[in-house]
């Protein structure tokens, strides 16, 4: 896991600084700088700030953007506007590409501007690139905390093993019946719908073949095989036992 | 832009309904419903939505998620621990795929449970898919808001890139069934395994769980629910007609 610095200007209102750090630390990032905030430290930082109180404590201050990326060799600013300048806009996903791909990515820095000014010119000049979270062209005043919340969630899917949490991955959990389970288990449904008289023994291709892709769509496991077979054996029983005891 | 229905259950903190509205609505997504709040409407919501109070005044309140989801055709869940259940799970990205290429998508419905506790049993149960937002496994208590904000954001991702991938799209070929017509074909079965004595009236619970498990993923249309209520029908016709005829 990359753990690029987190930068927030010039911030205003302490309780986006706690709830930052929140999301930052549900995402697994745990490097929190802050330059020149209006109020800090304060109880509503810690109080927005949950269980993450541990970043706020080791928070990094710094008197400029300059002073706090000083070591840094990427520099990506958070920009709500388009800008004029020619700096090179990411989205949010290709900003985690980027810095997970970069070996020294302690040496990153992704910085959010003040909440309803964003970044000013100064620290624009030390942004390498941009990066914009799309947004409703009508309401895109994202709050910080938010915008902190999407761009560290980008960087876990970009370095955390995604593919495993696949809906497939998850059914391997069970073992998952063979194509000879299953297709004993269609033998044992047509015969069985056939004598509840539900199917035409003459005619069966097509009825068949939808049930085959229904329940072909959700792939069965052994236990569902089992269970589905019990059911059809209950019917023919109850069937059975009804002409005895009359 | 697909409109999937956004629906909060029984939400502890009005403040949370407010900022999972704004980031909604920064998003571009409109359709919030809530199932049974805590306290609705509250100022504490208004002041969290900022501008984004339209959305809480079209809200849409239900007594229960069935009612939410009665006329939904995807119901997936948000869920923040790995189940026992073995429900498909997703992640973010496949999660807004999906609802991208569901070419009905107002009939689909992201679930997000209360704060403390997430989904309870009779609300997973009415989810075909869960989807998990990866998290620090040390510190993985995401916000309610943050939570609707980064499935949000993908929603937009989803749907604003050039790329994205159409391969299941021809799943829509069929009219899917509503969450309230696949709800009466289980009720349908349950009776009808009780008939036939497979399934045990006092604890029916664990069995119908599984059922509902494995017709879920397969995601019923209209037709497969009418062979199916019909096979039941001719179970029991069978029974019936045998007792008539001895």
């Amino acid at each position: 896991m990359p753990q690029p610095r987190m930068v927030l200007t010039r911030t205003s209102h302490p309780g986006n600084i706690g709830a930052s750090a929140r999301a930052m630390k549900n995402m697994g990032l745990n490097r929190l700088s802050l330059v020149d905030p209006l109020q800090f430290p304060s109880a509503e930082a810690t109080a927005r700030a949950s269980g993450a109180d541990d970043l706020l404590a080791a928070v990094e201050q710094f008197a400029s953007l300059g002073q706090a990326v000083a070591d840094c060799v990427l520099v990506i600013g958070a920009s709500a506007r388009v800008r004029s300048l020619p700096v090179p806009l990411l989205n949010p996903r290709q900003c985690a590409e980027m810095i997970s791909q970069q070996q020294n990515s302690h040496q990153v820095a992704l910085v959010f501007g003040n909440e309803r000014t964003g970044l000013n010119n100064t620290e624009l000049d030390l942004c390498h690139y941009l990066v914009q979270i799309p947004t409703n062209p009508d309401y895109s005043s994202l709050n910080l905390a938010a915008a902190v919340q999407v761009l560290s969630y980008e960087l876990r899917m970009a370095t955390t093993d995604i593919g495993s949490v696949s809906a497939s991955a998850q059914m391997a959990e069970n073992q998952l019946a063979s194509t000879a389970e299953v297709e004993r288990f269609y033998e044992h449904l047509e015969a069985t719908l056939i004598e509840i008289d539900f199917l035409n023994p003459a005619q069966p291709k097509q009825l068949m073949r939808r049930l085959r892709r229904l329940f072909g769509r959700s792939r069965l496991d052994q236990n569902e095989v089992n269970i589905l077979r019990g059911i059809l054996t209950a019917a023919v029983k109850a069937m059975a036992s009804n002409q005895r005891q009359s």
